[in-house]
């Protein structure tokens, strides 16, 4: 059992949940809670952090079955299973009332190519048009987990990022993704101008929400493929990036808001897109 | 100028950013910052604290003309107007790099008969149809700000929350409210079932976000009035309020998602009511 707050695993961990650039160097991440080690890739797995109190109700069967047996299934494959102090688990937890379980897992890897393509290909074989959110310099961890979360419940098919936007590993994000995390494709591009050319190479339409958009966001027919390109959260989106979409959209305000939250905007967007493709389908199987 | 950290008025600053049986005692809230400053309404200003830098900057005309000006104004109207060390600053404020610019002013009252039949009032005089957000028991201040900021855009006439909400002059919940705290009417009730009986008389529909809802958000006319019932971010709308809705809604989500963000959910079925009527104001107008 690791019982010292010194010792150098602590170190790691702590470094691993507040260092983006730690996480990267190593590939890898930590995340926490019951939930989101449900949730996991067994083959990502790398090392397990159980505190005390939840080590013990596991091994004595009183509660969560299943994690328990995740983990042995995880230490047959070889993963790290460690027992910590509370103490220690305070210490590596970035939440204030840790959960008992804590983990460290690889980083997931996906290219542009393989998603965009794949996107048209399932399309080609009759499955829906390529759903894609952009996202240029989103700051605020807590809104990219929530345009994650959002994004596996209206189908997209990825997310691309600028690699200005904030660290999709950070604590705060994990947890805000509810587990979409490990469900909805993502990268990080050095050019969204070089996703946005293959975008529409492969007949995926490119909008931009944006104060200056001609058109309301649900006036539009989203028949074919859609990504839409949603910015900072102070500034909105570059001008030079704006200028590649396709076409701008704007969603109405009422009152005297300047914009919406950056999240809320983005849900908006893919639920609208989402939603036309699934009543025009509707549509045709009651024709049918 | 304060200087000292144990000044009586630093120490009732920092009760009313931090707790909000301070808060409600006085009927008093503590906002800070250029914009929530610059919207908030002069006559509910009481006191205004300014950090020695934007102080200089402002007297001498160097930034936020308009600002000094309200400062001034809000003096004329008997506000109280202090200087503050940088550090006493840092000790008031609930940012970790603060504006500047702090003050505390009134808390804002209005009742569900006001809010309900002054909705159905405009309405019967050719306005849009009333439109309300409930909300139980939501607990994250980021999201219920969020909410506040949402209803604004959509056009709400009221969230109305329970007692359980966390309170919305919460720091944070007030920076995420960009300023629609100023500007859409609120209030917290003992009873939502008294409040959806009231709603139910003025003939607005209440629609209960529920997993288990019969019909997607997307498939109503909302032709009415709409109330949108939106519960606890884990544990979801409790069985009883669930019960007093005129529908069960939901919303549709691909993958493996259990549930929507809070704010997300409210965001999409508050923009599915406004845009409904939009467009259908709009097939109107044309026709005509």
């Amino acid at each position: 059992m690791i019982t010292s707050l010194t010792n150098m695993r602590v170190k790691q961990l702590v470094a691993l949940q507040e260092k983006s650039r730690v996480r990267n160097r190593e590939g890898l991440f930590a995340a926490e809670g019951i939930k989101m080690f449900e949730e996991a890739p067994v083959c990502r797995i790398r090392e397990i952090y159980l505190g005390r109190e939840l080590r013990e109700q596991l091994s004595k069967g009183i509660r969560y079955e299943t994690i328990w047996k995740k983990v042995a299934e995880c230490k047959r494959q070889g993963s790290l299973v460690e027992q910590v102090s509370e103490e220690v688990l305070k210490k590596i937890s970035d939440t204030q009332t840790p959960q008992g379980i804590l983990f460290v897992a690889e980083q997931f890897s996906y290219s542009s190519e393989e998603l965009i393509k794949g996107a048209r290909e399932r399309w080609e074989n009759g499955g829906r048009p390529p759903l894609f959110l952009l996202l240029e310099d989103i700051q605020d961890p807590g809104n990219l987990g929530t345009m994650l979360r959002t994004g596996e419940g209206a189908g997209v098919d990825g997310v691309i990022m600028s690699r200005g936007t904030v660290d999709i590993y950070n604590p705060k994000t994990i947890r805000s993704t509810m587990g979409s995390l490990y469900r909805v494709p993502f990268l990080y591009t050095d050019s969204l101008g070089q996703t946005i050319a293959l975008l529409k190479e492969n007949d995926v339409l490119v909008y931009a929400a944006h104060l200056k958009g001609e058109k309301y966001y649900d006036e539009i027919s989203y028949e074919g493929g859609s990504a839409f390109l949603v910015g900072n959260e102070g500034r909105g989106i570059k001008e030079e990036t704006a200028a590649l979409a396709d076409a701008y959209l704007k969603i109405p305000m009422e009152g005297r808001l300047e914009s919406l939250n950056a999240a809320v905007a983005a849900a908006l967007l893919l639920y609208q897109a989402s939603g036309y493709v699934r009543n025009e389908k509707k549509k045709i199987d009651k024709g049918a």
